[in-house]
């Protein structure tokens, strides 16, 4: 039996997207098959317009409408405590918080292993938005992940606005803190976790 | 912040798949937003095409890229063994173990609850297409799953067929075994499965 052309090429378009195996892709491909035309129509027309009808912020990078997204072009957001995150879904995660300042998206973090370098992200473009506004107080604050490439990207970052020449009282580099999670277990958390929350404990 | 449009409604699409939450149609979005324009364009043809380049077969109504599938245009296939199915999917799976015989595609199971009764179904193609062929011996082979609306589906078609007129001597219905799977523990077998490998127990 030969499962007919454009079901397979619909199959291999899914499977192309991470977590989704050859019995996944399947699945859906005939599960859109009881779709009606038109709604496979808007389905395939919002693919289409996902790169069509958004840019990158100019400032911050974070995916946009517009030229610049609306927490940059938001007067009421404080412009110079600059949140440095390594792609768009940490940034709105962040946002729920109800954090004040501004984003800055790298897009990737510091990978050697699957060639991904500085020059790959949006580095560069940070280092020239601090300098840009160093006569005000600045702090950035490193919210890439947890993870041996987050912390690496985090120095590698960190070290680079410090060589940019901007002394410590006008700019302040700061990390998310790491330590338990809210609810965590002492019992079950792991070696390093555990002394990075005695490292960055608090006065009580 | 304002999630932009266009990457709204990419994950609403994702989001009426059946298994992907609100999460994972996120992650899907936001990772394909690194695809360059034209596999994302590839991927809105292939789901176009899905339907427009797909057709169900006229006589086992399974899904085709002409009029007739492979295996009912096939002239080596035994015609009198049909194979019942719920949907196509079941139909590739058992293709695999080398099975001779044809298909009748249902295309959905009986589902009162959901309101899913036999006219929904090819259950009525599948009497005609038994009677036009009744001189010969024709065997029918219920292969819906084993779950309640499966038996239900299965009884309803062995009550129609055998009450369409077709003595036992012309016409065979079987059901495809329930026992325990190979490789299975008797030890973790639920009740009804034990019960129905005892039912159906063969000469050893």
């Amino acid at each position: 039996m030969k499962i007919p052309t454009p079901i397979l090429k619909l199959i291999e378009s899914f499977e192309r997207l991470p977590g989704i195996g050859p019995k996944t892709a399947q699945r859906l491909t005939f599960y859109l098959l009881h779709f009606p035309e038109e709604e496979l129509q808007k389905f395939a027309d919002s693919l289409v317009n996902l790169k069509k009808g958004t840019k990158l912020c100019e400032v911050c990078h974070n995916v946009s409408e517009n030229n610049m997204c609306s927490v940059c072009s938001d007067s009421s957001r404080e412009k110079n405590v600059i949140l440095v995150v390594s792609n768009p879904l940490d940034a709105f995660a962040i946002e729920k918080t109800g954090f004040k300042g501004v984003y800055h998206v790298l897009h990737g973090i510091i990978d050697p292993l699957n060639n991904i370098g500085p020059e790959e992200l949006f580095v560069r473009e940070l280092k020239d938005r601090v300098l840009a506004m160093s006569d005000e107080h600045v702090e950035v604050i490193l919210a890439t992940n947890t993870s041996m490439e987050g912390e690496a990207t985090a120095m590698y970052i960190s070290k680079m606005l410090r060589e940019s020449g901007l002394g410590e009282d006008i700019l302040k580099i700061s990390r998310i803190a790491r330590g338990l999670p809210v609810g965590g277990d002492i019992e079950y958390a792991d070696d390093i976790t555990l002394s990075r929350a005695l490292d960055g404990r608090s006065q009580f």
